[in-house]
């Protein structure tokens, strides 16, 4: 696992040139021309998170409406919807899960235009779908999803930037600040505030996380992590979300891991953080800057919050590593899971 | 609450007859008549469960699309998302969120036909909507929603169903399904597994809910009723997304409550039951059958899957209130929360 973690800045940089990005770059051309109405992605656990970064991509840089189908809606109930006019994007690191399948082949057949974005351009999923990128992630060792996760994200993101500009390449300002990505991500996996954080959760018998906007789809990510390797039982929420009733359950007790960038989203859970204060939970934030009323903060670059989560899991996948380790977990083989699941 | 779960027969049988089944028939016939393309919904904490269930019945009874926008996407990034052909609608038991009256008024800009699903007539999200419909619950005196949600699911299967036969009522065979449904609420209500069951968890750590398909939102929303009333820490997962990943924390101390219902979304959910069996989790079922493998079950009549929700939600109801009162807590007034939220 740290070893997947490790390599994600040179994941990151083999996604942004080369011969990835040129097949990136094609296939979001191909999905400019035809002009999808609105787009619909489905994934399971840490995919499920990445499709749903792309989400938000897709309703604010592209104006297009996301639909967010339950698989169990497709293959179990046998549901049938006319996906005419849609971009039905499949996002799964092994393609090997049937549901996904399912739902791809279903929706081809009734006319949509589908994607797989895989990490294994020979699954299943790759063949089930009419276009298919792969995230170039390499082989990742560790049951736990981490560098394919990251490869996903960056994926995502370009070919959301390239259907934007309609040529398949993200525009000028895009390409200059992602240039800057593998550079950031070695700085940020090189900070060790995460390791000595870990101590702080060893008796920890749960744990939230929470964000807003694209820094949500991270608050899940992160959760998952904290289970699959240490464990920990630990609940997600959109800022929002948590205070329409969880805060509740919050108190001195229930230690809080909050991701605040600097951007609307972060803006936003200044707020969350203060009514958290008032419940006295424990929190610590992930972001570039020191928010009033937290005890702590794993730190990470300041960039634009569009971006923010390529970065912003990475300290909070090494806090899942290094809290299984502190607990005597081998994070490499979590018990109960294998590398593929296969779901109807 | 102990009161407002009592009321939950009688506001069935209002949605089920008279003038508020009228006003529901008059613009699920309008909505008709418009035919959307496809579907939004928006909402928060137990509306959002609400909404989801919707979700489910539109793809699977309706055949369509369904979009699931992040407010945030719109209200804190800007987004503005071509709503042409869609359906957008808000569900809110107060009406009174800022966000989801900013999506559904954008949405209206843009050329949605939009709907508001409230508790509340007179409410801005009501106001801000073209068509509206008042979920009849009355006024719910504890904090913790729970006869304005099951107010909700009737009155959005009444909708869908009316969609569905174009003239705004739903089929002969629905008709008489669902005219059974008061009484057999008032069984369920009756029956006393809940309260038994409740010492089970005085001292749970936290508990984890589960379930697929159509039982999905139920899983989700006794999470968050355990969350608002007994502050006991919950986490809810659809029965495939538990398998990729959240297993692994699953163990003896980690008790599970998993919706199996007697239809394809319960039937794939004994899998998941064996899974958590060879991690010897605790888990109790809710539904009509006795599973293999668990330790008790909170007792509901058999009904086809599609209308469980409203009966499967009682009994966790009522165990969030007995829990909450063997801890010694006052379920009525959740610390920390109110019973309007306003999120941006």
């Amino acid at each position: 696992m740290a070893a997947d973690i490790a390599e994600q800045p040179e994941g990151f940089a083999r996604l942004l040139d080369g011969p990835h990005a040129t097949a990136v770059a094609e296939v979001a051309a191909e999905i400019a021309a035809r002009r999808p109405r609105h787009v619909l992605f489905v994934g399971r656990g840490t995919s499920d998170h990445a499709a749903l970064y792309a989400a938000y991509l897709t309703e604010i840089r592209l104006g297009l409406p996301v639909a967010s189908a339950s698989p169990s809606a497709i293959t179990l109930y046998g549901a049938r919807p006319d996906f005419t006019g849609a971009l039905v994007v499949g996002v799964s690191q092994s393609g090997g899960s049937p549901d996904l399948t399912g739902v791809l082949s279903a929706a081809r057949e009734t006319g949509a235009l589908t994607l797989a974005v895989t990490n294994n351009p020979e699954s299943p999923l790759a063949r089930a779908a009419e276009l298919s990128v792969d995230v170039a992630a390499g082989h990742e060792r560790a049951v736990a999803a981490t560098k394919s996760y990251t490869a996903e994200l960056l994926t995502l993101l370009l070919l959301v930037e390239g259907i934007r500009t309609g040529d398949g390449r993200p525009g000028e300002a895009e390409r200059a600040a992602l240039a800057r990505l593998p550079e950031l991500a070695e700085a940020t996996i090189a900070d060790r505030s995460a390791e000595e954080l870990a101590q702080r959760y060893r008796f920890a018998p749960h744990v939230v996380t929470t964000g807003r906007g694209y820094a949500y789809p991270t608050a899940r990510e992160a959760a998952l992590k904290l289970m699959e390797t240490s464990y920990v039982p630990t609940l997600a929420f959109s800022g929002a979300d948590l205070l329409h009733g969880p805060l509740a359950m919050t108190d001195t007790d229930v230690p809080v891991l909050a991701v605040v960038g600097d951007g609307p989203g972060g803006r936003s859970m200044r707020d969350v953080i203060t009514r958290l204060g008032e419940r006295r939970a424990d929190v610590v934030t992930i972001g570039a800057s020191d928010i009033p009323g937290a005890a702590g903060r794993l730190a990470v670059p300041a960039l634009d919050e569009r971006y923010s989560p390529l970065l912003d899991i990475l300290p909070l996948q090494k806090l899942a590593l290094a809290l299984a380790l502190a607990k005597g977990e081998d994070p490499d083989a979590p018990r109960g899971l294998k590398k593929v699941t296969s779901t109807l």
